[in-house]
């Protein structure tokens, strides 16, 4: 196990059938997001799933860990993290039902079965590149679009997906228009749409959405999902869907 | 007055500066989704108003009784609905500033100033038409997709606008999508949006979108509106913005 974990990295248990994933914590470390995510995805067994742009590799475990399949691929472009997401597979044993691939999405088509894989996941950058100073620092990497647009991520989705197969996506609400433009434009149709707000009375601050392809158009918005209650405490539902998972101290996304 | 109001109408109060309006109680009879947009709209000093399928004129006389402009213009295509929304505007002493034309709203290009206009409005019929049994029943037209789609009242609303003009409206959510694609199609981009909840647990019944002709895409989604607390009353919010309106016992869009 020494020579899975560096140094510099820690070692975070996600609480869940003993699950762990490695984090650099001057890097990008996963935050509620992924977790919620990871949550919202229906998978059947033996699904074919590919995460585009895994980073930990927090997604295909906790994947792994709430279903049977033994089919999932994950895609990240940083070498460095890549790595780092190969050996957390390994320190679960999930050599056989994760496969790590340093490769860019905008590269799967040609690399991967098109119209091949049931569920497609992604956490991908959230924000514009705009106004960025340092384009390769790792952190702007996994936040910006630097190295893939929103619509690498949707039309790389699309081609990868069988007919009726599944996208599942979070994202900001800033971007809602984009992304219902984006996914209906390459045969993504949204279907389940659920909004994450601090409290009940704030505005959302992520959107989880899923998107069959080549479905009827018919939008369902679920109920809505709290972080914090009046009280300033986890909520039942939040609990309930974040497990034991200890969220970040001043996690970006709640700020 | 007596001439104003048919025997088989009757007369509501809108208990904000003695506003009234004429209703057929076996046609249709405004919601509170036509309060809520005509709250949700910002109007300007002498802004250049149109509302498109005005039905008994509920947003025209309120955008009267909350502003300044003595330039609003309603479009409604059912003569016998039109005829009572003018009838309503008399009773208000609203006939210098609120001006009802029985006219589909497909012909508005033709008789309107193209790029002539500050605000569009627009509470139109929500649902798409399949299933109807009977396409001339009043009701349905206000309702159903009878007479005009989403896109015709997303085209005509563009059309009509100035640059940078803006356009309300307010729908259902399950149209999120169509809303969002055919709005950016035609220049209008989305900038603010609220959902409205029958109360903050459960999902979302109406949205209202606010678009500015040609502007740059960032959306903006506002801290979300319940109309009820968990004692079923009204909550402050739903109070303050509703004022004193009688809502429409069984109103539809709560059911």
């Amino acid at each position: 196990m020494e020579n899975l974990v560096y140094e510099y990295e820690r070692v975070d248990d996600l609480q869940i059938n003993n699950l762990k994933v490695i984090q650099n914590p001057k890097g990008f470390c996963f935050g509620i997001d992924a977790v919620l995510l990871a949550n919202f995805v229906g998978l059947k067994k033996n699904a074919k799933v590919i995460d585009l742009g895994t980073g930990t590799g927090i997604i295909p475990i906790l994947l792994a860990g709430k279903s049977e399949t033994s089919h999932i691929t994950a895609l990240e472009i940083q070498e460095e993290v890549a790595n780092m997401a190969q050996r957390s597979v390994k320190l679960n044993g999930l050599e056989d039902r994760i496969k790590i691939l340093n490769m860019d999405l905008k590269d799967a088509e040609k690399n991967l079965e098109v119209n091949g894989y049931d569920v497609i996941t992604s956490n991908p950058p959230y924000m514009h590149p705009e106004g960025l100073i340092n384009i390769d620092d790792k952190k702007a990497i996994s936040r910006h679009e630097v190295k893939c647009t929103l619509e690498d991520v949707i039309r790389t989705a699309s081609r990868l997906l069988k007919h009726n197969g599944r996208f599942f996506m979070v994202h900001r609400p800033i971007r809602l228009v984009d992304i219902m433009v984006c996914c209906r434009q390459y045969k993504l149709e949204p279907k389940r749409l659920q909004f994450i707000h601090s409290t009940y009375n704030k505005k959302p601050n992520l959107l989880l959405l899923e998107c069959i392809k080549a479905a009827k158009p018919e939008l369902k918005i679920l109920d809505p999902l709290y972080v914090y209650n009046e009280e300033g405490k986890y909520t039942a539902q939040i609990f309930h869907t974040y497990g034991k998972t200890q969220i970040e101290e001043g996690d970006e996304f709640f700020e």
